[in-house]
C-alpha cells in the first residue's frame, strides 16, 4: 500500500475522507500491476475529481504507483482512494488542499468462472437510494447505503442485490451496474439522480455501440426488468455476469449478453 | 487523541470509516475534561449506535477518556468518532466487527459572545438534502452534501447556512438545527427523512418543555420560517443563536428565544 507515495497503512485520523466522506474511489483490476479497462477507469475518476472539486492526480503517477503495489501480483484487486486530506474542523472546503492518495493492491484469484458462464441470481433489495442529483454517478466515500443493502442478505448463493431510488425505478446493483435486454435494445438505468457510474458500465456502452447494439439509458421498473428478454450485471472485478434468476423470474439463454462477453474477453 | 484508549493519531487505511463513511461522531464542548450536555450527546450516540447496528461503547470508558484527552483544557472541543472498524474488501457489514473509536480534543476560546447576544445573519443553500429515512437524523460519516452546502459561501459575516430538502421543506442548518417562534409556539423540522437530530436540539426541546412553552415538531416552508417572530439555530458548541437577518428579512427582538438561552445558562 502506498500513502501519497510511500509505503504505508495508516491515515491521519483527521482526514476528511474519514471525518465526512468526503473523497472518492475506484476499485479495478490489474495483472502484473497493468490496470485493466484503465481508459474509463481514469476517464471516471477525472470526472468525479472535477465533480467534488478535489484536485486531480496526475495519470502517470497513478499508473506508476499501481504498478508498484500490485506489480509482482498476476492478478490484483487494486484500490485507489482519494479524499480532501487534512483540514480544520468544520465542512468548509480548506483552501489549501493537500489530497490523500492511497493506493493499494491484494492478490486475487478472481470469481468463479461459472457466474459469468451459468448466470447468477440475485434479489431485490429492500434499502432505496436517496436522489441526490449533487452527487449522482460520483464513487464517493458515502456509501452507506450500500453497506445497508449488502447487509440485506447473508445467502451466499445469491450473488447481488438490485435496489431502486426512492421513486422506486431501478438503479443498479450494490456493487454493479445493470443492463436489460428488450427486443434486441440494450437499455441501462440513467445514473443522473443516484447511483454510481462504474468503469465497466462504460465500457460496456462502447463495446455495444461497436458491435452495432442499439444501446441507450432509459428509467426501468422492476416489472420492466422481469419482463426483459435477458439482463445482466457488471463491474470491473466481475465483468459482466448474467441474470439466471431473480425472485420467481428465470433466464436461460443470453444470446446478446454473450456477444458483449466475447466482446470483452476480446 | 486516543485511538482505542491509546495515545496516536492515525487509523488504519482499511477503516470502513474511511472506506464508506460506515460510522458516526459527536462533537461536544467540556470544561477541564467535563462534557456538556453529555445526557443528550450520550442518549444521540447510543441511538445513533443502534441505528447503524455499531456496538455502542460503554459510556464510563468515554467518559474517562473525554477527561484524559480534555482534562487539562479550561475549553475545549472534543470528537468522538465511533466506525465499524476494518474488515474485507467489500460492503456487507462484517460478522465480527472491532469497532475504532476515536476521542480528540482541541482547545477551543468559544465562539464571540455577540453571536448569541446579536444574533447572526444567515442564508438559503442551494444544496439540497436528499430523503433518505433509513439514515436521518443520525450523525454518521457521510456528510458530503454538508461539505458541498457549507461551500456555498466565503463570506465570515454569514454564520450559517439553512437547508431545505429535496421535497422543498427546510430542514436544518449546514451544522445546526433550526426552531422558530410562531404565536408564542416553538416549531422545528421533524427529522424523519433527513437531517441530522443535534443534542442541543433535543436539550431545547427539553427546556422549552421545562418552561412550559408549547413545542412540536412541523414541517416548515422556507416562507414560513422567514414570516416567524423569532428564529435561531443551535449546536452543542454554539449553543442557541437567534437570527438576525436571513435574506431581505431582519429581526429584531427575540423574547421567548432569550428565555431559553437563559434556561441553557443556567
Amino acid at each position: 500500500m502506498l500513502i501519497n507515495g510511500q509505503p504505508g497503512d495508516s491515515i491521519a485520523a483527521s482526514d476528511r475522507g474519514l471525518a465526512y466522506g468526503d473523497g472518492l474511489y475506484r476499485t479495478l483490476q490489474a495483472r502484473h500491476g497493468q490496470p485493466l479497462l484503465w481508459h474509463w477507469q481514469w476517464q471516471r475518476l477525472a470526472a468525479d475529481c472535477a465533480s467534488l472539486r478535489l484536485p486531480c492526480p496526475d495519470e502517470a503517477l497513478l499508473l506508476d504507483e499501481i504498478a508498484r503495489v500490485a506489480g509482482e501480483l498476476p492478478r490484483a484487486v487494486v484500490k485507489i482512494v482519494l479524499t480532501r486530506g487534512s483540514g480544520q474542523r468544520g465542512y468548509a472546503m480548506p483552501a489549501d488542499v493537500t489530497p490523500t492518495r492511497i493506493v493499494s493492491a491484494t492478490a486475487w484469484a478472481g470469481y468463479p468462472a461459472e457466474r459469468a458462464e451459468q448466470g447468477v441470481v440475485v434479489r431485490w433489495c429492500a434499502t432505496r437510494l436517496a436522489i441526490q442529483p449533487l452527487l449522482a454517478g460520483i464513487k464517493h466515500l458515502n456509501r452507506l447505503e450500500n453497506v445497508f443493502a449488502r447487509s440485506e442478505w447473508q445467502d451466499a448463493a445469491i450473488a447481488e442485490g438490485l435496489m431502486l431510488d426512492m421513486d422506486g425505478t431501478v438503479v443498479e446493483g450494490t456493487m454493479s451496474n445493470l443492463f436489460i435486454v428488450r427486443r434486441g435494445e440494450l437499455l441501462t438505468p440513467p445514473l443522473d439522480r443516484c447511483g454510481v457510474s462504474g468503469a465497466m458500465r462504460a465500457c460496456v456502452l462502447q463495446l455495444a455501440a461497436n458491435l452495432g447494439i442499439a444501446v441507450r439509458e432509459a428509467r426501468l421498473l422492476s416489472d420492466e426488468v422481469l419482463a426483459a428478454d435477458e439482463a445482466f450485471i457488471c463491474n470491473s472485478l466481475a465483468g459482466i455476469w448474467p441474470l439466471r434468476q431473480l425472485e420467481q423470474r428465470q433466464w436461460q439463454a443470453w444470446p446478446l449478453t454473450r456477444r458483449l462477453q466475447q466482446a470483452l474477453a476480446d
